[in-house]
C-alpha cells in the first residue's frame, strides 16, 4: 500500500465532500451535514482560507473498491476513488496556551484503515504546528470510537473532558437571533 | 450601573491579561496561563488578527473596588479597574455546519455579575455571527459552574457533550515532536 499525504487542491473538493459525508454517516449524523462543495470552495480557497485540509491519496491501481451504481455506464464513471482519507483543521487561539491547531475531522475509508494513513495525516498536522509555533493540538472524538481512542492515546493525547469537567455547548438558529436582540446598546 | 461593550483596543491589553488570569484562577488553572500581553498584542492586532475580543467597560466613578497593594504609592497606580469583563472568540469552520464562532472565554469580575454584562457581551457576539453568516456559537464551560450553566440554558444553549458522546483531547509538548516525526514521507 503506497499513498501520499498532501494539502488539498480544488480538484479534491468533491472527494473531500464525499468523505465528510461518509464520516458523518459513521457518526449517524448525515442529516446534520449542511455544507456543500461550493461552500467549501468559497471558504477554503482564496486569499483568506478559513481552514486547511490534508488528503491521503493512493495510486489509481490501488483505488477503493466502491461499487459503481448499476444504472451508470462504466464509461461515464471511474469506479472507486483514489482520495481515501482527509484531515481538516484550523488555527485557534487559547487565552492560556496561545496559538493552537484544532483538528475538526480525521477520516480514513474503512478498507484503508490500519495502514498508518491516519497517523501520517496527523503527523503532517504536527509539522504544521511546529512551523507555526502552535503549542497544542486539540480535537474531539466520540467516546464509542474505540479504535480512534486507542490511536490518540498511543500518540500521547490526554482526555481533558473529565479531567477539566468540560461541557460543550451549541447555540443555533432562532436562539442566535434572540441573543443578538438582547444587547443593551 | 452603566457600561459599554466594545471591541478591545491596544490600551486594553493589560486589562484583558488581568481578566484572563482572574478567569484561570477561578478555574484553578492559573499555572496553565503561558500567554503574555506581548503575545496577545502580536496575535490579536495587525493585518491578520487570530482572534477577536470584546470588553465591558464601566465609567471611572463606578470602577472596581480592588485594593491597591499597600507598598505602592497611590500616585503610581489608579485603584480599581474600569474594564470589568471580556469575551474572547474566533471564527471556526465545521465540516457539517460551515462557518461558526467559537467562544473561548467569557468572564465578568465578581462584583459586576448579575447586571446583564455577560449577556451583553454574548449578544454582541451574536451580532457578529449574523454579520458573518455564522450558523453556530460553540463554547465550553465547566460543569461545576452552575450560574454560567443557568445563563447558557436561558440563552437556548444545548449541551452536546453527552448528547453526542464527545471526548476532548489535547496533544502537547514532546508528543507533538514525536507525532511530527512519524510522517512516512
Amino acid at each position: 500500500m503506497s499513498y501520499v499525504v498532501r494539502p488539498w487542491a480544488l480538484r479534491d473538493l468533491k472527494d473531500v465532500m464525499r468523505l465528510i459525508r461518509e464520516g458523518a454517516t459513521f457518526h449517524k449524523a448525515l442529516d446534520q451535514v449542511k455544507t456543500t462543495p461550493e461552500a467549501l470552495r468559497e471558504d477554503g480557497f482564496g486569499t483568506d482560507p478559513k481552514f486547511g485540509c490534508l488528503v491521503a491519496e493512493v495510486p489509481p491501481d490501488q483505488r477503493s473498491k466502491d461499487d459503481v451504481p448499476f444504472s451508470l455506464p462504466l464509461t461515464l464513471v471511474s469506479p472507486g476513488h483514489t482520495i481515501v482519507g482527509y484531515q481538516f483543521h484550523y488555527f485557534r487561539y487559547c487565552t492560556w496556551t496561545g496559538r493552537i491547531i484544532f483538528g475538526e475531522d480525521l477520516y480514513v475509508m474503512p478498507e484503508f484503515r490500519g495502514k498508518g494513513i491516519g497517523t501520517s495525516l496527523l503527523s503532517q498536522v504536527a509539522k504544521l504546528m511546529l512551523a507555526h509555533g502552535c503549542k497544542q493540538f486539540r480535537f474531539m472524538s466520540a467516546n464509542w470510537n474505540h479504535p480512534a481512542t486507542a490511536l490518540y492515546e498511543k500518540l500521547g493525547a490526554v482526555d481533558v473532558t473529565a479531567r477539566d469537567n468540560w461541557v460543550i455547548w451549541h447555540i443555533e438558529g432562532q436562539a442566535v437571533q434572540e441573543m443578538a436582540q438582547q444587547a443593551t446598546q
